[in-house]
């Protein structure tokens, strides 16, 4: 059983738990032990609190670093790269015993793929914070901005669009579990207000997010293709006239309630074989409200 | 078996449906009914998109209205009133027979309170949306910013300070469920930082989240009191220079690693004898990094 | 000519002007001293400072508090009083001789109005901070969610729908400048897709600003109404089908590109008697792209 | 004096100026002409409602495009080459003749350097705006993340670490304008609590924003070192235990209040031989208070 010393730093007594922990410390960052400047000694001796004892028998389910802003590289489905910037998440847990995570590994991590990370490392990084923490579990979360080139419907002048996409990853032991989740806007067209006006129908600007599992990759690309072709038209950057007329002509043609949107959308997941598991969420800004319409469906 | 017209609408062939979609329609819409103009004799004549039948198999989880702001009143402990603005968003489930749902009749239901909503009717919004869409579930989700008067810790000098509180609540059939989010933030001086430095120890501003459910009510302040205790020190809106150093001696005597925070609340949280599910986060805006620390707790 | 000692700390030489300030913190904080418990008489020795002198030569322009969240009660054009809450900011200018301001005392400036504060007292809360400070100029900013009760245009059903209201105030010696800021959100149709397209039009919603200096005051409501009536439609919460039948033909009957947002609204600013300055934009969530379109009028 | 025909479209009397705005829209439009597919031969004969006349006698300041994502890349001043993503905003002036603007064309200009845009060439996205609008004055806003590498004060271990720059330009005739502006988050200790408290002093994490014109370029890195060298520290990602105790005693031993952080920035700003304007704000996240501490100063 464990006593805390005065300090709440561990004594000789518990000499084995603490050389463990201080073994583990050297083993684990081996970047720190290399790189240690002759000149600074003492460091060797600046205490650890992450490493003291904690007795209040919690264990932590997540913690770690958030709001990092890094530049990452995607490779899209044409087998090319774009760079973007994500806004990422890195966290392990935390077993009852110890006091606190060495934050700084996280970063250590981060960096030791260069300036610039890939994104089919993500398991490397997975497994990378699991050994440098001795963690059983470590988690991550990637947002960023990912770009498509659109032809107009018309004319076909081609314009580049954004989109959102994020990774949910963690690994527990060697299951990995990934979530993909791809946020797309499109138009929206009232059906309602189509079939009661005299002409015109109210629209607007709606975002759809679907999130993913799947047993095999699913191409971000092919989620927003689900996505755009739910809706009462898909948006792009440049549209000259004779396309702003086929796009409204569209919308009007195919009106579809939020509640459409979401079921749409779902239809084509339950009937995509590599997807096993789904949520999707729709919330238009309505053009004749000052709230948005919402609805979502996850697959049971 | 269901047989759409070609333009989708019920046929009388299956008047039983129609017709009690018909019904309920004017039973839900009393409001709509009497309020009826007598020169708006059409009104009755245009068509309801939303009560066509839908074929694609896929009940709605959840479809509804968000981000409506409104001014509500909360009562306090010291069952005072205060009055404040809520974000508000108003849900209910879709049988997979339905094409859409009546969006006007969140907002009837949401006004019928008057001006103000109180929030100790809110079992009763969502009884009212049950009754109005014969829905089985029904959802409400509420955020706000809520006030407290504080006394600065020497001078006594009070002040206003806010905090952020949320209503999540469900009623499945009589079944309620509810959750109380609590958001505030406090001052967190890390312990690491005062173990190694010769003098000083970064500190920062953190933020802590707090969710529950109980078998009673718990006020939003008890919440708040637990989150304020565990921390380096709670914030105050005003300090003179007696306060200010107490403040700061108080936070370096109790300094805490956002593991700490989530551990600190998480165990009053244990011991309370009305809370019977929490979930704790904590986030400090770190002083010395552009990232954030993080960590969560959620009762097993 | 000034000269600091070792610590910064003003010396006797410099009698005349530390004994001003220092004249002037007794007299600018009664409340500190007035409050003060008797157990602490140290706060009296705790060294200032702010107070101290500064020789960069850089006078500051604004300085103080941002950010404060506070419950406030503002009065409507039928002189009834509605609660919201306010985001405000109070600053003064700094002179260039003093190292830094007493922060508290804004805290205290704002508090000294109760719990809740009225806006009709702007100015003098614009004066007790020049007071407070000595401070040539003060200034305050206070931005808050403004409700109206709106009846729909068919039904006449009531609901309650929300804009934003802002004031920016300042007084410069007895001078007082006094910017009105009014959001609000609309429905905007597009012309040119109304003509060439076969059917339908792409309309969404659009936000509108408005910012006004003017001899006399102007009520928020006729702001509201001038954007309302510039626009395609106003926008309502509450819409039963005849209404959403009325709003939907109505804003296909008043396509306007978000230049004739600008300048609709400009006109009639343009022609209101009291009106001495304004700067008008809208900004339209264009339905069919991922951008924004944007226009500003700013009379010259 | 033009008389406009019943349908708002200019009638051959006014042939002057009608085909003045035809020819231009046809010499303006190059794109449009050339890619016109075969099969749409009417597209030549879609209203054009953009180029009708408007009698409001009210030009237009600023009218385009915002919200745009889109790739770019910056040359920094190692002369190499970072990828990031801007948000853009491009606009140009509108005479009062004109009732719109053909907002294609910001994004054919846009487009018109490939997929990404690269930073140097901002002075040619302005002019080419005034060529294809005929404007008078264009204007283009970008604001992005901006990375640099950084070396931990005592490891010396490398990290990336987050900014944020901006851009924005306007050209008005051959004059081009152009501001800088640089946020960069540091440390800020406060000297009061330092000088009163028996020990620790409140420190937190303060965002500082530099706009400036210059009459040569300067690099957004000096930028960011003029404001990181005025705070009590600069951020790091990467800290590890030796590096934590430097930045910890380092911010001790540099207290600045928000007035000397903005004092210091201006000094250096005063000092530097290419700045011809400036204006520096500083905002602190207070760590005892639940509002911020602000302050501006702005080159008279």
């Amino acid at each position: 059983m464990f006593k805390p010393s005065e300090s709440g730093v561990m004594t000789r007594s518990r000499k084995g738990w603490r050389s463990r922990v201080a073994a583990n410390d050297r083993r684990r960052s081996p970047t720190s032990a290399a790189n240690l400047p002759a000149k600074t000694p003492a460091a060797l001796h600046l205490h650890d609190k992450q490493s003291e004892r904690d007795y209040r028998e919690l264990p932590i389910d997540k913690v770690g670093v958030r709001g990092l802003r890094f530049p990452i590289q995607v490779r899209d489905k044409e087998r090319t790269v774009q760079n973007t910037v994500a806004t990422i998440g890195l966290f392990v847990d935390l077993p009852k015993e110890f006091k606190g995570t060495h934050m700084s590994r996280f970063i250590e991590v981060l960096n030791a793929h260069g300036n610039v990370i890939h994104v089919e490392n993500l398991t490397d990084i997975l497994h990378a914070m699991q050994a440098r923490f001795r963690a059983a579990t470590s988690r991550l979360e990637m947002e960023f901005p990912y770009f498509m080139v659109k032809q107009a419907p018309v004319t076909k002048l081609e314009s580049v669009i954004d989109y959102v996409a994020r990774f949910d990853a963690s690994a527990c032991g060697r299951k990995v579990d990934f979530v993909l989740t791809v946020k797309a806007n499109v138009t929206t067209l009232c059906p309602c207000s189509k079939a009661i006006a005299a002409y015109g129908a109210h629209n607007q600007r709606g975002g759809v997010t679907v999130q993913i599992r799947s047993r095999k990759s699913v191409w971000i690309e092919d989620l927003i293709r689900i996505i755009e072709s739910s809706a009462s038209s898909e948006l792009y950057a440049l549209l000259k006239r004779q396309d702003e007329k086929a796009v409204t002509e569209r919308a009007y043609e195919h009106p579809v309630f939020v509640e459409d949107l979401v079921r749409n959308v779902a239809v084509k997941l339950k009937a995509h074989p590599d997807v096993t598991w789904y949520k999707v969420e729709a919330e238009n800004q309505e053009s004749i409200h000052n709230h948005n319409a919402y609805a979502c469906i996850e697959k049971r």
